[in-house]
């Protein structure tokens, strides 16, 4: 018989909730849902890149530890690729580090300049994984809400969220240090507007925060929306942090390549904390982004990328068009919040206990997977607990698919006519 | 002009040294030396397990993101290799998490664990990432050195360097949460014996403490030396976290493949951490890895990686021999400490300031680079400062390049006759 060891987790890790994720994922697997739930692509990435992939994994130099900043031909590439987007000549040996995704980016940002009881203004609704690499490095998070201001009873555009200046300036306090910026959004889909980046801009230079742009969707535009960059506004590259994300530009979420871009004393920190987490990001594959980035042009392919998910975009609009589901049109991203108050979940349904202390939405997504076969992403996890009535009437379906399986779930989407109100 | 602005970075970071490797790894690209430095492969990992990876990539679901445990087949093909080793049967679902390189994962089971002020207890030499990613955690490392017990001015067994178990226990105290193993061991080549693991391992229970046993250096042992394991031995397992590295196993340290295995309760905290820290590891080489473990015992793998480096071993060996300068002979891993004492670096040689408060190693390891031609790793990087005079004379050598390397070094190092004392 074996003994069992009583080892103390730390306090950092002991208060996570479990994750939308590991209710959803499985759920949908077992229901054989449609998944429009996670975002990720289940098409493969263009064939130049898998392609620079392979020819990477038989050069050596492609297989052994990279520097920890990333390989130099990712850097002169990013370098490249961004520097008119940034309106500016990036130096690659110093404003630019490649990350083990943009998630680890983000961590390392948070681990080069929280303190405990730092503060970090976020924007609601969230990616999730920001409240864990906060406070897993000793921040508090502090939260301030992007409110729809339409009618949520018809379509609208995601611009028509908005966040109130007013109330984002009332959450800086003394011990605030960073300010969360993310667009295009994920859940809304909106592209903040210059006006907006000044306004928040503004705030940030005012109470002198450092500025994490999350911008790992910046090649999913939609016509006429531009996406605007905070960091090339006047004054605010000196204080912003950009993120960006290989898995979101070239379809491959599974490589875990993505970067920092910044001024070389923002980065610093950032780079130290990255570089003791991780040492380096994983050579063939940051080679395979890199070339990824040399071809792209050539490939004309970040434009034909915007008119596939555009296709996609309206191919999903149209079946809660169809069904009188109104829907936040997003400007970017790959994401639609569609309102499901005219959804009627049958009284007596019964659901699991597990989704008691949850929110109204994760009844409804828990109900659409299991009965009507799609699953969609309650979005309330990304709310604070006093805001999550905000969204509890909301679902996120994501439209990175094929075609095919977009069509299937326009099919069992069908199924929730005799469910919904008039 | 642009306003400078300045945002303070976390006290996490704030202490950081210059590491060894961004002095050597400049160095000796500038001096052209041959780099027996930093420990990766110069020679390509095996066929198969290239081939494998270039075969994942044409696979979509091998493109996206894995679950953040790891990839199915490879929880799978880990456990079926390591289950005869740990002499029992690993549950792929509880056991196993895959992490992006070991280093990744040995900074999430602190991320997991320590509080601010837990203790860690960690020998000397040491991995010099522990370090950082012991501080960053709020934790707080308490050394203890591994002394050469032998006759360090005659070749000696790398078992000739001994903890004394006594010293070690003293360094306990009621905040001690965790001790680090690392065996084999980089950069002695030590293989700890049954006895010492079962002296190391009795504290532990005594004590309460977690064991890190750092096992990335498993496969590669030099007969008749056998690897043991700590998870082996009664009552162990319990209070064990073994951390293993594709890299160090297959020659593919660019891929950051690494892994976790212990019981499920102490998995957790660190699976709890990696999950917000990288989500997940890069998918199409987690696939390839698994190809690897699948495939290896066909392909004779293990046995011949081991021959090639024993002979890679002899090889440099011979060359220290013909210097007359004392070695400890490793057991394992790829490293060779050499005693350099007899080297008389000239008296008047000019050296950079930044190696003015470094030991004397890294003015020998600086000419050696330099006038030599031959890039060699100071030791006294892995230690703490008030034990560094017990590593000072000493100089390391990896020997994981090719056997043309080697022998371009053998070359230079003859330069060395002049300078060496009867
Ligand atoms: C807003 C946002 N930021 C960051 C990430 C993480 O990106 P990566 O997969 O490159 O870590 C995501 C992924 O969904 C995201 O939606
Ligand atoms: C003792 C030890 N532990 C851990 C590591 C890190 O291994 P990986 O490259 O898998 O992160 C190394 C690499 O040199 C090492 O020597």
């Amino acid at each position: 018989m074996s003994t069992s060891v009583n080892i103390v987790r730390s306090e950092r890790v002991a208060h996570f909730e479990q994750d939308v994720w590991s209710i959803f994922t499985p759920l949908a697997l077992e229901c054989q849902a449609v998944n429009l739930g996670q975002g990720f692509m289940n098409f493969p990435p263009p064939d130049f890149v898998i392609e620079a992939g392979r020819e990477a994994l038989l050069r050596n130099d492609c297989n052994q530890y990279s520097h920890p900043m990333g390989r130099p031909r990712l850097r002169n590439a990013l370098a490249k690729s961004y520097g008119p987007l940034f309106e500016r000549t990036l130096d690659p040996n110093t404003e630019i580090v490649v990350t083990a995704g943009a998630n680890e980016g983000i961590f390392s940002i948070f681990a080069g300049y929280l303190d405990q009881g730092s503060e970090v203004i976020l924007m609601e609704p969230f990616f999730d994984q920001y409240i864990s690499n906060i406070t897993m490095n000793g921040g508090v998070p502090v939260y301030c809400p992007i409110r729809p201001k339409g009618d949520t009873s018809k379509d609208m555009s995601a611009s028509e969220w908005k966040v109130d200046i007013q109330e984002l300036e009332s959450k800086i306090t003394p011990r605030s240090k960073i300010i969360v910026l993310n667009t295009p959004h994920n859940p809304i889909g909106k592209i903040f507007s210059r006006e907006e980046l000044e306004e928040i801009g503004a705030l940030a230079t005012k109470y002198n925060l450092l500025i994490i742009s999350d911008e790992v969707y910046d090649r999913l535009h939609f016509d006429p929306k531009k996406h605007e960059r905070i960091a090339t506004l006047k004054g605010l590259w000196e204080r912003t942090i950009t993120v960006g994300s290989g898995g979101k530009t070239f379809g491959t979420t599974g490589w875990r390549v993505g970067w920092l871009i910044g001024p070389k004393a923002l980065i610093e920190p950032a780079l130290a904390a990255h570089t003791r987490v991780v040492f380096c990001v994983n050579s063939p594959l940051q080679e395979a982004i890199a070339i990824g980035f040399e071809q792209a042009e050539g490939h004309g392919f970040f434009g034909s990328q915007v008119s596939a998910y555009e296709h996609k975009r309206d191919k999903l609009l149209s079946v809660f068009k169809e069904l009188g589901l109104p829907c936040t049109i997003p400007e970017g991203s790959y994401f639609i919040l569609v309102n499901m108050e005219k959804v009627q979940v049958p009284q007596d349904y019964v659901f699991p206990e597990l989704l008691n202390s949850r929110a109204k939405d994760f009844k409804t997504c828990y109900w659409l997977t299991k009965e009507i076969g799609v699953c969609a992403i309650p979005p309330t996890e990304f709310y604070s607990k006093p805001n999550r009535e905000l969204a509890e009437k909301f679902a996120r379906f994501a439209f990175c698919k094929t075609n095919e399986t977009l069509e299937a779930a326009a099919e069992r989407l069908m199924k929730l006519k005799p469910y919904i109100k008039k």
